[in-house]
């Protein structure tokens, strides 16, 4: 047997496991449950099990391990340190340490999950080849990861990438979940584009069909805008407008050559990328107007493929 | 004698040289006129010319040149090509390559002169030390230079940095020099506080001893300002209030270790700081709340510094 690596992908509810050959190629995937209890110490040993079992399986020997890359829902320095994971009721320790000491000497690497996405989406993704660019990831709020010269920055102290929590607007009057008002995922985020659409029904009389249904979703309010309901689409203009000017005030930062949009909004596809990059035309710097903005091809398997990636590249 | 490396830094008005040591330790310097006639086809054989003279005056052999670095006034690419420079007059060529057919063979290294001086500022200003920093120049326009891991942030434009023109106003009427409406430049630069200035006043009939100056400048806003005249103090607000917000934007992208204000409105000095400081914090992520703002220490100097850091470090 060839030599193998692990990329593994820990989630709030489920950790993604996934078994990569030494050119990226997935091998075997699967899950566990996330056991979040007694301040979530049975990750790391489940983890372990499982590839433990998955070698046993596939009768590899744990010295063909190359190594095994871990993204994790939260800041990680970058000697493996998280300093923050309240998803899963970690304090602070060192994960590659944690891991060799159950499993036994092996290369470990860990990233934050968002970072390690963006990896993932320029491994063997839709921005694969690219090494200069910035995943945007619009799901229940906006996360991002920021890869320069094929590398991950991740910030002193591991705050890189939270574009989410870019100051966009000096009028909102919703607190977002980090305690300031006027985040980028208050307008750009799935519960964002919601509570968005929301405030224009209850600030006018015009008909729209959003307001048939009871519980309307983001996908709702994107069906509905592609359908050519007024409402509906000013709730993708304003999300639009707020990513196009976010992705714009990035460019002037890093400049980078592609913007990947994942995350379960990005199921609103080529309408959504539209609508993001006629707004980033108008607010971009002339010398980058034309960086391209592209959808994430990997869905939920981008977090091994990224934290496979954290070993092979 | 022990070898030096030159550390270049080419302005619109004057080309400024310094000689180092190997430890970066300035020995020499001087300034040359920036002759752009002819479309600036002087200036880099003007460059070697003095090189030349100044290792025949200090009697050092050109095989004791470690290399040659150079700031330019424009867009740079990585492998040296010069992408914009309208100001020298300069289309686009590789200024490596001219460089070496003119003095002959040496390690020639080329960088935009905003990303230059800040890692002039890293190497032996303010900044020492720190490997991820982002350097903010308030002079005629703003400019910036972005580092992270010691390294130059270009981008695939080569329009890293370019802070100056982060669009932070949807409801300005002025162009800025870009083309765009609202730019970061047209608030918090030199020319940009003092229009904000003039507005401010056009808008109110308080007293205010700037009305009293009929050119007054951004050092008259500032000094107003600091002597409590209220008006100066709103137009300084103004100032700090974007480029607090500007470097929040910053940190959800890059999260550097600290930001420095460098440029001819810097010398308002820890009174600018604060004002910036005081926004900043309103503005920024949690968790990259703390970043420092200090001020940079070479002035002037900071080009050549970090043209001769492009080949020391």
């Amino acid at each position: 047997m060839s030599k193998v690596c692990f990329g593994v992908d820990i989630g709030g509810t489920t950790v993604k496991l996934g078994m990569f050959d030494e050119e990226g190629t997935l091998k075997y995937k699967c899950e566990i449950p996330t056991r979040k209890e007694e301040d979530g110490k049975m990750i790391i040993p489940d983890i372990c099990d499982k590839i433990t079992e998955i070698l046993t399986i596939n009768e590899i020997s744990k010295s063909d391990i190359t190594g095994v890359g871990l993204g994790i829902p939260g800041a990680v320095a970058d000697d493996g340190t998280v300093l923050k994971c309240v998803n899963l009721g970690w304090g602070i320790f060192n994960v590659g340490e944690k891991f060799k000491e159950i499993f036994g000497e092996v290369n470990v690497k860990c990233g934050n999950d968002a970072n390690v996405a963006a990896l993932g989406e320029m491994f063997k993704g839709s921005a694969e080849g690219e090494k200069n660019m910035v995943m945007i990831t619009l799901g229940t709020g906006v996360g991002g990861g920021v890869i320069i010269g094929g590398k991950i920055i991740t910030g002193v102290n591991g705050a890189a990438g939270e574009i989410g929590h870019m100051p966009m607007s000096d009028d909102e009057e919703g607190t977002c979940g980090c305690g300031k008002k006027g985040c980028l995922e208050q307008y750009a985020s799935a519960t964002g584009v919601v509570k968005v659409t929301k405030k224009i029904l209850n600030s006018t009389d015009k008909a729209s069909k959003i307001r048939e249904i009871e519980n309307f979703t983001a996908k709702d309010v994107f069906d509905m805008a592609k359908s050519g309901d007024e409402i509906a689409n000013l709730a993708v203009d304003e999300l639009g407008k707020y990513l196009g000017k976010a992705a714009a005030h990035i460019s002037c930062v890093v400049n980078p050559g592609v913007f990947v949009i994942g995350g379960g909004v990005s199921k609103a596809g080529q309408f959504l990328i539209d609508r993001i990059e006629k707004y980033y035309k108008e607010y971009a710097f002339f010398a980058s107007r034309d960086t391209k903005f592209i959808l994430a091809s990997l869905g939920n398997d981008a977090g091994i493929y990224g934290a496979a990636a954290l070993i092979l590249s």
